[in-house]
């Protein structure tokens, strides 16, 4: 099994679920002209875009694991469908959120749940990239300790700062939505330096 | 971050997209004979064939800029990410306009609303291309000044247009649906004059 | 505009399209017991395979085409575009089909409506085939005027075939899908003396 | 007709189905609070889990297979096709069971239809795989006899495996269930070996 074929296996699902997105917004009710029916559902919108972006970091983030990835085992096959499992399965918790936000009902459990889901996404990347890089063994013999230890560093930072946001929305739904928003800056501006250093 | 990798994550978004337009034509309701169901149902096809050519446009587009970028920095990454995610929800506008003009309401509104989702992507393409071509820093060394000035203007026009259409929307929904016709008219012949150039 | 670059977008516009099928597919209602419901429906699974199996037989036939094609100009892709526009668009009316089957109403016009989409289809890939073929402009330099003769009638016949059922199911509805499988057994066929031949 | 393009469509397809299998959750309805109604639920992510992991088995398995083959003849084509057909209709009997765990009607016929898909899916496989090895005329020259064999002993017994849930599930349902759990430990498991025999 080569490591090309399961990236591309997996950045076709990724791309499938970050574009079902748009199917959980839906179209707006008949009653009242449309402008208002369409001001109601802005928290659709924010969370089709908050999902977008977030499944997007997951793709740049899978692909800078996978260039470092040089030979395929089952354990990683099984690592890695179990994170596309989590992935493909976004578009349902972003409807509830949405939906809670709207009818201003059950939006603590929407949130967390919303949460949960991306903190799991963020345990099954991690438990992929330790599988893969523990004593090196599925990388490119020639990866710098440093990329593996800052890389490893970074992803266990990003799945506690979910899980983090994901407490707080038990006390705060919408601070913890904007703590997404940092998840997005902190993953942007981490990436853009290796961007630049590269 | 390799070109060809972003290329074809983007492609596959853009596919998706495009053909998942086709689950927003409702199927006719049983009450009356079914060629009359489906006639009332023309600007569902009308909307279908729009945005299935106008995201065409767009795939042709985004793959005459890539052929020209080299590198990929984070910044185009993005922008890049912003556009897919624009592209992404054109479905939605679609249903909305199909829905207005079979119901004769809201038809303004939803006009309106379709054209600026064309217009904010041709903004995010045009965010794409000058950040990659600002003093030519992410394109191929050998690529012509005129071909990145020719580029440039084609894009700005392009989405001027878009920008031009929806505001005409604000007053006649049906001519600014023509005007989509020319959008797509103005990019083919543009398009033809490169292909027999090359 | 490389070949390569246009075929693996139309097979990704083909191979999702051939996927969508599944959701025309409608789960049985709650009345009765689910066996009796299931055997209701056995329309919507013949549509599914039929449709299924044809838009695979477009699949073989456009990556056939396109293993001649050597360079793309614009008249091409716009009719390509148009083909997957079509292709794209046969969830539609094999919902339709399956609904009128199930239903017993309007499937005259559910039939007719089946058959124009693939004739139409057919219209395109000729479309797309003659634009490549006409004095040989677009494909490889070696190809046998033979190849390109027989190529052309396959394709000529088999929209012709399917211009003919859809004028049969204006008379006789069940004949006409029997037609389908005769589509396929010539594409089925003809492919295979192909594939033994090379 | 290249073994790699017919693998790559083979893997659209495959990575498509999977991820539909999410719209097949229905959001909760909104009777009671969201913790209730998300626990009723949860036959539709059991329901999830197993289908997006068993095609997930699927996926690695063509691909073991297509390391193998060299050469695609029409036949091939064809029962690859079949085999997709039924992997892309696997979202349907997924919900049906689903739908009947939680509602607790009609639980055996959906578990029977979803183990009776799975069976065709193994057949299918089986068809693909025997048509391309037999007298090992579609495979590498090289490949070791003794691969040959135990791969189709593997996929034998696979496809025997849900033959034999599916006659379980005539007698007990959660049994059967829990008898996939079987499938997906027994290819994980031979994946292992072979995964660290290479």
């Amino acid at each position: 099994m080569s490591s090309a074929r399961v990236e591309s296996f997996s950045d076709a699902v990724i791309a499938i679920a970050i574009t079902l997105l748009v199917l959980d917004i839906r179209q707006p009710s008949d009653s009242g002209p449309l402008w208002h029916a369409m001001l109601r559902q802005w928290p659709s919108l924010i969370a089709y875009a908050l999902s977008f972006l977030l499944i997007g970091v997951v793709w740049v983030n899978h692909h800078l694991v996978f260039q470092l990835i040089e030979r395929v085992d089952m354990g990683l096959l099984w690592y890695n469908l179990l994170l596309l499992l989590v992935v493909a399965f976004m578009p349902y918790p972003t409807e509830l959120l949405a939906n809670a936000l709207i009818s201003h009902r059950d939006e603590t459990a929407a949130a967390v749940c919303y949460g949960a889901t991306l903190t799991v996404v963020g345990v099954f990347f991690n438990l992929t990239w330790f599988h893969a890089s523990r004593r090196g063994r599925l990388l490119h013999p020639d990866t710098a300790p440093e990329v593996i230890r800052s890389m490893g560093l970074r992803f266990v930072a990003g799945s506690g700062l979910c899980a983090a946001i994901t407490l707080l929305a038990l006390a705060q739904v919408d601070l913890s939505l904007a703590g997404y928003a940092l998840v997005l800056v902190y993953y942007g501006v981490t990436d853009i330096r290796r961007g630049t250093a590269r």
